[in-house]
């Protein structure tokens, strides 16, 4: 999804400005992290690397871009000139995507010249804040509800459309099986599902004649939505059309409900559906979901085979955004400290080392310098190097797997839906000490 | 934003098949409307149209969209073929933009073929929901802080490129001052503002040099920011700054403080400020700020300006979705009803009627049937006949400013952060019998 390079703050601009004019341009180490985990979190996963990558890789201005620049009456020609060849020529070390990572973690460090690695801050930030909020979202209904099938129903209250599209990515990438969003299947090749609306069945001038047809229009896939007046009453009817068909080779592949106290209505519409026979027709639920929800289903033992999952999951409805900063750790080989109140960041360019238990499962984390060793291994891999690629990107699949490993090696504590105490980030000697020392300077 | 056709649910198209299998296409009448306020909202504001105009005048399919459809293998070459000449040629009614609405009210209502009105469903609610969830978040900032300057500062934290775009869209439009991103000024002509960021001062040797420098590359526009250090110290540096610069005819246009409490550090540099005759220096604030701080600091008459308003703005985070609802509500001539459990809805081709009292104050609303006449004034107007545009549409700014005639026409009540007394919006007795004649017919 290319984005103008104008998408970005204005002050990324200001600044650029005024470091062009004092010929400020030496390596600067930004890293991407999150400050505190918002209420109900107690791990994040990593997403939204690779959009990042593309949209590195696209950097630049073109004519239109620097035309309105100079238009704005705010910018000097000679800065607007210097912006003609901006590329990006950096590094870039990053956890890969569906890493379980925490607060204070750098996710992404980015090593470039200064003037592309401030310009790129809103638009980094942008990418991989959202998609690692609704992963970590996401990654909490496939703990509650790991055995049954999880699809993404949320584009239409999404925050716009590369909020529908990067949902569905990055619950997919959290272990969803898929999205019901066209697009989503089209550009990242995650399977799509989809059944029928209300007005469908609205539209017909009775239920059963609305049914029969979508059968008829969708041989293999027809999922009918039984909710529209009453779901028993309609559960009874695919019983009578389910038989009628049958005997053309006709058969119905499952049925939606969409309201009312899900468990209840699929127990009762699972019996009717057993008591002819019709135990392969499955049970699709959907509104209003999130992994509390999911989690009492599955505690009822509710006969749901698969669940839509929408608006809670892809706006992060109970933590809608996450404390997440991307800081200057080091400007020209010394390292450098944010002191405001609250927001005091760690400083230097980190690493982080983690260490698993005997069973595989983590451990403990530890925040480093760059330069340090420590036990476990380090998260953060090389992905960029002056700019280019260091090794092909993983697909997809390939980053749903690890992240599916990822959560397995969750403690068990942590795979609760309710705040369990903290997993341990230790902070090293060596980085506190630097902390220390820059505050001494000031 | 042109966003692909394929930006839709799957069921859209699965029912679109079906509907051309049966030759079924007559007049649909389809409305948008939000089912319950969240909580804390007393009152909307209708936001989004012109995003949907833009997608209905471009709707169709290209030759890359169908041929990704023929390769996914789930639709038959006839139904595929039939959607190449897919164009919007229906009718669109609605509030416009800026208007103040409430539950249950249809903000947008459109009248076309099925398979039109049908298929643009997801979108249309994508981008209707997000500019009124945020549009009416952002009222809330403005009502109260009416008197200072308000930018929307949240593009790094909105979900996604467009969600950036269109809150810096939706919050000018119900009164903020402008945005900090570049794109959004562009696209929109929205006023944009921009200080520095911290890594600015971080990356030089000392804040002095920081600010001294930045003045001298901005000299008309220059916003210092000081809390990176100590808040107090650095404004103390301002002063010296300040007069130094004097001599040269330089001035420093105003500081922003981001951490701490906003309202003591902003009382404190005031003075300081004043103390050395630097009235003019204006004081901004930003960091986690919402209407609650805002109210807040203007409660405390705190010296402050200006704001940037963020995350929590177009997040809106106390509520980050709508109930918002795209329904049939008649189709071929016969009025429709959806009666699932919590989620049934008024039947029929809807109009909105208000009544103000004689202050010029909202006094109640009437949901009728479009065919009705009631006291007041109609609140959705003609806006498509037949796929085209009948009259031009209003500019942003002449939408800001009936936005904020809406605004001053609010009761007293209703302008609170706390939630009121409901704003009465009655339903005519002929939507009721109408309701009840189809509840009868089921």
């Amino acid at each position: 999804m290319p984005a103008s390079v104008l998408l970005t703050d204005l002050y990324e601009l200001t600044m650029l400005q005024a470091y062009f004019e004092q010929g400020m341009n030496a390596t600067a180490v930004f890293e991407f992290f999150v400050r505190k985990l918002p209420p109900h979190r107690n791990f994040l996963i990593a997403a939204g690397l690779d959009q990042v990558l593309d949209y590195l890789s696209e950097l630049g201005f073109d004519a239109e871009d620097l035309g309105w620049l100079k238009q704005s009456g705010r910018f000097t020609p000679s800065f607007i000139a210097s912006l003609a060849d901006l590329r990006f020529t950096g590094d870039v070390d990053a956890m890969p995507e569906g890493t379980v990572c925490f607060a204070d973690e750098p996710l992404l460090r980015i090593t470039a010249p200064l003037r592309e690695a401030q310009l790129v801050e809103s638009r980094v930030i942008n990418l991989l804040h959202y998609q690692t909020l609704v992963a970590s979202k996401a990654a909490r209904a496939v703990l509650a509800a790991p055995a049954v099938l999880l699809v993404d129903f949320g584009l239409r209250r999404a925050h716009g459309s590369e909020a529908g599209l990067l949902s569905a990515r990055a619950s997919y990438l959290a272990g969803f099986s898929g999205t019901a969003t066209v697009e989503a299947a089209r550009r990242f090749g995650i399977p799509v599902y989809g059944t029928m609306a209300h007005s469908y069945v609205e539209a017909h001038p009775d239920e059963t004649a609305a049914f029969e047809r979508f059968v008829r229009a969708h041989p293999e896939n027809a999922v009918l939505l039984i909710d529209t007046y009453d779901t028993e009453r309609a559960a009874h009817k695919v019983v009578e059309l389910a038989s009628r068909l049958a005997a053309e080779g006709l058969t119905v592949k499952g049925v939606r409900i969409d309201s009312g106290d899900l468990g209840e209505h699929a127990r009762r519409v699972r019996a009717i559906l057993d008591a002819a026979g019709l135990t392969a027709i499955t049970i699709f639920a959907s509104g209003n979901l999130d992994e509390y929800r999911l989690a009492d289903l599955v505690a009822q033992r509710a006969p749901i085979d698969g669940f839509g999952v929408g608006t809670r999951m892809n706006t992060s409805a109970d933590a809608p955004y996450l404390d997440a900063a991307y800081k200057l750790q080091e400007y020209e080989g010394k390292a450098r400290r944010k002191r405001s109140e609250g927001k005091a960041t760690w400083p230097g360019r980190k690493q982080v080392y983690r260490c698993h238990d005997s069973a595989g499962r983590l451990g403990s984390d530890m925040l480093t310098l760059a330069s340090e060793q420590a036990p476990g291994a380090p998260l953060l891999q090389p992905v960029m190097r002056a700019g280019r690629l260091v090794t092909p990107r993983p697909t997809l699949t390939a980053t749903r797997e690890h992240a599916r490993a990822e959560l397995k090696r969750l403690p068990e504590r942590l795979r609760a839906l309710e705040e369990a105490e903290p997993y341990l980030v230790e902070i090293s000697a060596q980085v506190r000490a630097l902390a220390q020392q820059l505050d001494a300077q000031v």
